[in-house]
């Protein structure tokens, strides 16, 4: 057994152990589907920022979409149209952040790691990076605001999480 | 101003007043931006399903993507690229869980409805529903190994979260 498959298997079984703990004091079993504040967070996949610990969410109460960035991709768009059609959700919440690993790199930078890494030529893909993180944000605000899947007049909010301070801060 | 305008400002507002309670005691603000543990969890966007929580996850320790149903679609893969690539996670933990709004509907019904609410034809796009479960944890397993943005010999686990229990069961 290689030294990657005990990291592994050590992650696996601390989720679980960790799982069992959660479960044991477990008390919303009887939470219904749709979000009770009927809003939906869109925020980066970043390891230091727990979203529901950083806006006060409670079980149940809001939507978490997640990606590298949080951009507003066309799979977030999917997410939104699926919260707001069968799940009742009205608001967007978009959350990018300081120190992002998406202000590193370019496409073409990605695509040539990925070429000498695994032998795969990604051609012009875009993997969303940005330069400037308000207007990523005021980006995604506008992807969301313009997409046909989206309802017309869904409020969507844009902020800046710092990593550096827990503070967030509204894009306006 | 209208009432949905008021429920959207005080979602906002809550979200504001938590975070600086949050923030008024963070000590995490050295933190680096890899991932600690070198994991990347993928989940659900579920309101009932607060990732680090359920799985005990620290600031700081595991990549977090999420979207309607937990899917391996080619967003997420994007996500995984470029954690893997640049911010050098080594493995992926699938949770999908019981009563997901993914289980309730098929592609032609959302269809239907969003050309209803919304005056949109969306042709054949796939929303990604699935009738079951287990076979779609095991479907995203495989879709992220055999893909090629993915680094050969990824773990790549598959659980169920009971949103009823809390509970976490791995499928294998
Ligand atoms: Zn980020
Ligand atoms: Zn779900």
């Amino acid at each position: 057994m290689s030294g990657q498959e005990n990291i592994s298997e050590s992650v696996q079984a601390d989720f679980l152990k960790k799982n069992t703990e959660y479960a044991a004091t477990f008390r919303d079993g009887d939470l219904p589907l749709p979000p009770a504040r009927h809003a939906l967070v869109l925020a980066c996949m970043d390891a230091r920022l727990h979203v529901e610990k950083v806006l006060g969410i409670k079980n149940g109460e809001c939507h978490c979409v997640r990606n590298a960035g949080g951009r507003a991709s066309d799979d977030a768009l999917r997410s939104i149209a699926i919260s707001q059609r069968l799940l009742g959700t009205k608001e967007v919440h978009i959350i990018h952040h300081t120190d992002c690993g998406m202000l590193t790199f370019t496409n073409q930078q990605l695509a040539t790691k990925i070429r000498e890494d695994l032998g795969v030529d990604v051609g012009d893909r875009d993997f969303l990076p940005f330069l400037d993180l308000r207007e990523s944000v005021l980006d995604d605000i506008r992807t969301i605001r313009e997409s046909p899947l989206v309802a017309t007049g869904t409020k969507v909010h844009g902020y800046i999480y710092e990593v550096e301070t827990g503070k967030l801060k509204v894009v306006e």
